[in-house]
């Protein structure tokens, strides 16, 4: 049985899930987090669904070692391929980013004409049309992928005439498309939010899964009675596969927050 | 003893490689080869020292199954970090792609002045400066890594306004630099050639390793009497650890040549 003291389990492909991280201390300040990043073999967002599948299996395992009470794929590209094997796997509970991100879309907009931008990889599966149209079929979803984004972000690159003109370029189509809302299905994305507003417009409204997948996660604790009382005290623990300093660096854009104590795991989970 | 059987093997960390063996296969038309992309762990620019040799052991294990009989690494940033450490632990003989693309610069510079760009391992790791400075002590070198040239690349924007953008930023301090000679420190860069002529203007020679690797090879294989009889056919093998399909389709870009056969290794070598 869990019990509410257990830690929560993050995982993603690099550093863009602690976007999500940033959401869950907000939401659930008492919850302790275990967060896995990939960073050895990141991205995953350009590679096959079989190999996205095996390395999440291996995500999954590691977090299992800490004993958490759920996992959270912080990691659009996972979500997509990997969550139904991984429901399959695994016993623990597994919240992943697509279908919040889906659930939020469908309450803002008001036209239903839908964006969803991505890696190649979470387009290509097509997971957030599904899950769009699971919550209503009538909606209206137009897919694009931005392979250059990532790279941008991780430059730091958030605006200026690259990012721009890389803006302007992939999202042409959604312009064209009349969309009123716009899924920002990468956790890397949200730091690109004034670039894409400024080629969209300010009518467009931006949604970022990270707040709506808190909330999942919030009552799936409440539902399953691991909710960790108000005034305990967290900790968090930062494991990366490659070396802890960039990601370190890197992380304080991510999670606008001081410093923090990151291990390497040697070797894949 | 090796015997001018076996084949070659290449290894790099993804598809870029493959503007190497299209260099090998012009230059040793009837050498056999065997290449390696670790297309599932791609890219090593951006990774650490420690990781970036880790993998490359394996990669170097990996290409020992097929009895080949010298190994060039068809990848700056693992032929940055990785070489002396693969000679330490491997018998075999070891080509990489810094010396020879030095060497080609030192040659070709009228002035002295040799810029470098690669990615941000490979100029971090200053292999090019150690490079030209063993061949010429009295050459000035700048360097400047440019880590959105490896995903416009791939992403086909090889020129164009984002590409163009993105050109002018990196190479700007290497203009004001007045270099006369530039080396395209990564496998990928070659396709960007006209974007970057375009930005340092049609004077600047642009050195590119593949040729000069090949050469290298050559001798190599000359030295040590394993150079195969003129008249033999070559067999090729290409193995990578992500899925064949996209490897196979981006390679027609790198090795302008017809679809080839690729087998995927199932894990990590």
């Amino acid at each position: 049985m869990a019990s509410s003291r257990q830690p929560i389990g993050v995982f993603d492909s690099g550093i863009g899930g602690l976007t999500v991280v940033k959401a869950l201390i907000e939401d659930l300040p008492s919850e302790s987090i275990v967060y896995f990043g990939d960073t050895a073999r990141v991205p995953y967002g350009t590679k096959s669904k079989d190999t996205i599948v095996k390395f999440s299996l291996e995500n999954v395992e590691f977090l299992l070692r800490f004993g958490v009470k759920c996992i959270v794929i912080a990691c659009n590209t996972s979500s997509s391929w990997a969550l139904p094997t991984l429901r399959k796997y695994f016993k623990v509970p597994i919240v992943g980013v697509i279908r919040p991100g889906a659930q939020a879309a469908v309450r803002q907009t008001k036209t239903g004409r839908i964006g969803v931008i991505g890696t190649r990889a979470t387009i290509r599966s097509r997971a957030y049309e599904a899950a769009v149209h699971r919550i209503d079929p009538s909606m209206k979803v137009f897919s694009e992928s931005c392979p250059l984004f990532v790279p941008l972000v991780e430059e730091g690159w958030l605006n200026g005439s690259v990012c721009k003109a890389a803006a302007e370029r992939y999202l042409e189509p959604l312009k064209r498309q009349r969309i009123d809302t716009l899924i920002l299905g990468c956790t890397h994305y949200p730091l690109l939010a004034p670039t894409i507003l400024h080629v969209l417009g300010p009518r467009v409204a931006l949604v970022d899964s990270a707040r709506q997948t808190a909330l999942e996660v919030r009552g799936l604790l409440m539902g399953t009675d691991t909710l960790r009382e108000r005034n305990a005290r967290p900790s968090y623990r930062f494991f990366v596969t490659d070396e802890p300093e960039q990601f370190a660096g890197l992380s304080r854009r991510f999670l606008e927050r001081r410093a923090m104590a990151v291990e390497q795991v040697n070797g894949h989970p």
